[in-house]
């Protein structure tokens, strides 16, 4: 059943994603609506203390490109070359590097709140894209193709919008609840035990970061951690990632001192840097992590998932935002290959990229207990090694998963088994070696 | 924060389990109120042509036991001591038969619908116990405990009860999606690829059964199957169990004609027994199976869900009713022996019940599997005369799965567990009488 020629888009949320996907589609001659729930964050005040900032790699990077804003978006990015890895002040307090790529490769840090202004100016520069702020979705209705929203602050003011629905609403994605109570609709949502805060390491007095800008600080603690990113004022966002419950919980830590003590035992090096520490510790909300898998994505070329609505996983490989960008464009290129239809056009789109936002799920969940166990241990860094050796030596055949990911546009699920199938062959080769040592042994034992 | 020494509950769902708890808690001295969608099934037609006939054993025959109506009910069951595998005309057209259980023990075969109508009268021929049939739940409160509903034919009449809410309400439960709405709310709903439709078997004309009643008959043919169970009037439930869609699917099936052939390819011996079979075929609504896991199960003693609400699973193991009545004696008792603390009784609840939930879930997913493509195999008719062998010859160590599961009140989780390790035990001890044959005949070799 081909659609009209010429579609009008109703994109719900406003975030990376969404304003990102408004712009493209705009650009394409489409007309298009984004609603959002928020003020707008070209003339507002940026939402702040509960996000964990971007790392934007290369599949992001390739999203930027797309709108002709690179230049001038990437000035907002911080560029990190490798982790640093801060040791407990009883295991001597150092810090340790690890290259991410070649030493020249990098992945951007970001403040989402100000990647987001910029994306939402680019947006609402375009012609055909009209955007509204403040405006709460409260009902959608796929059959129809429309959306009701109220006002968010005073919860009146309720009118309707009618297009085809984009819905890029994020992990708690009211649209996705929409496809949700449909029948066959594949369905998970699974929490991590872990929460998050955001913190903050202000800049010196004089101005100069207080902790080295071009690196990914990192506090690996076994059942927790800290992370820090800079941001290009010579602040940081820090990120605090805790069990919610139990021993090192977020709910243990429930008095100023209880988080003064805490921090001076796991991340001494780290107190004298934040002097508004117990201030935010308390201000700022606990953070939730979701994993959401989902299928199909889209209704009869009616209404379509994209981003976090369609894949929301935790931020552990520092990818969100690049396979929201890498489904921005693989959305608006099928729209353009299949014209008068998008059912079709949809359908392609959510072929290609169910399986690659699995693959990214899945190895964001693994990194996250490699982050928070295995980066530091002596086994680890062996492994790092290992790799970078293989690589070397190895250039047309061996590529470690993490590069691949990070700077490369290999589809996910590609990397994912390619990577697999490597530490096969590995597996295999060294077993041969051992067989080999082990017979050679015999023979030398036999012969003499 | 304990609750009030005697609640009142608000029972959602007045299937089988709902209407079982109602009676038990209504003996217990508690008032209760049960509200339903459906009509009364004590003085109405009882809805047909979706359902799947029940197999009652062990855990279910426990649950009617504790509501001393277990005579009087059982008369309704048809007990099954066998399977009988019916194979395709070009296989030969013969009927296998394989023993549950020792030849004495059966599942017994009811239906639903006449099940239904006895505990609802159970539930309603209690003094404390109000049921109100024709009441569409619309609204679920869980932090003010309450339900609102309308009147299920004209959506007027809306009305709100109040009450520590009991989710009995089925696959598709509103109380769950009240609970899933909730920060930190697991959850998964998955599709099986299969729909399921049920046909007709009716007795012959001088009132005989077309069919062996005591036996428990399927058709398996590989990537899908057909089911018959016995009624006490000696007519068969039928459900048939094809893909949704593609090769043998039911969209493959539009006319007459296609049904006709199919049935005559694949269950030639039955087309004779179903005189209204293409009639049933396009009057009876293709049915959906569906995995659902949760959790947790309660919210702060307010409100809790039991049954397919809490774990709905697929019928492969005939266990869904069984399962559901292990919950109500459990959640029933920890009610009893937590007095004034329904948050510790409504925890215990759930901490006991869902790793069993959890087990027989799984175990009707590979069941699917079994029923569908082995049972009909060589290799497991010798596995299961194996496993007959093994339970004379070893009988304090080894059990069988599947009468741990029909014929104990072994906790599925334990069942599953146990089976696990006899299987490890015997790959094993298998192991070793290969490697020991492997020797003896090398030695002999050697030795010559």
């Amino acid at each position: 059943m081909p659609n009209q020629e010429r579609p009008r888009f109703l994109v719900v949320g406003g975030g990376l994603v969404g304003s990102m996907v408004a712009a493209l589609l705009g650009r394409e001659g489409f007309p298009v609506e984004l609603i959002d729930r928020r003020g707008d964050p070209r003339t507002g005040q940026i939402e702040a203390g509960r996000s964990i900032n971007l790392a934007i790699s290369a599949r992001g990077l390739n999203g930027l490109a797309a709108l002709n804003a690179n230049d001038q978006l990437l000035a907002l990015g911080v560029p990190l070359y490798r982790r640093a890895i801060h040791a407990r002040h009883s295991a001597g307090g150092g810090v340790a590097y690890q290259a991410y790529g070649d030493g020249r490769q990098a992945i951007y840090s970001f403040s989402r709140g100000e990647l987001n202004r910029a994306l939402v100016g680019a947006a609402g520069a375009t012609p055909n894209v009209g955007l509204s702020f403040g405006r709460r979705c409260v009902d959608v209705d796929l059959e129809a193709g429309t959306v009701a929203h109220v006002d968010a602050g005073t919860g009146a003011d309720r009118r309707t919008s009618r297009g085809v629905i984009i819905g890029a609403d994020g992990a708690f994605s009211a649209v996705r609840s929409g496809l949700q109570k449909r029948l066959y609709q594949e369905y998970s949502q699974s929490f991590l035990e872990h929460g998050y805060k955001e913190l903050y390491v202000p800049a010196r007095p004089d101005g100069s970061p207080a902790l080295e800008m071009n690196a990914m600080h990192i506090w690996p603690r076994g059942r927790f951690m800290m992370m820090a990113m800079a941001n290009w004022d010579h602040s940081f966002t820090v990120t605090l990632y805790l069990p919610r419950t139990g021993e090192n919980g977020f709910d243990r830590l429930t008095t100023p001192g209880d988080v003064q003590g805490f921090f001076e035992r796991e991340f001494s090096d780290a107190v004298p840097l934040m002097p508004s520490l117990i201030e935010d510790f308390f201000a700022n909300p606990t953070g939730a992590m979701v994993t959401v898998r989902t299928y199909p994505w889209q209704v009869g070329g009616r209404a379509v998932l994209i981003g976090d609505a369609a894949h929301a996983i935790v931020p552990f490989y520092g990818q969100g935002v690049n396979c929201g960008f890498e489904d921005v464009l693989e959305l608006v290129d099928q729209i353009k290959a299949n014209p008068g239809d998008l059912t079709l056009a949809f359908d392609r789109y959510q072929q290609i990229r169910k399986p690659n936002a699995e693959a990214i799920a899945d190895l964001a969940l693994m990194n996250f207990h490699e982050m928070r166990d295995q980066v530091a241990s002596p086994l680890f860094l062996w492994k790092k090694r290992l790799e970078h050796l293989l690589a070397l030596a190895l250039p047309g055949w061996y590529r470690p998963l993490y590069p691949m990911i990070a700077f490369s546009l290999i589809p996910y699920a590609e990397a994912r088994a390619r990577a697999a199938q490597q530490a096969a062959t590995l597996r295999r080769i060294g077993w041969s070696i051992g067989a080999l040592i082990t017979v050679s042994i015999a023979w030398l034992l036999l012969s003499r």
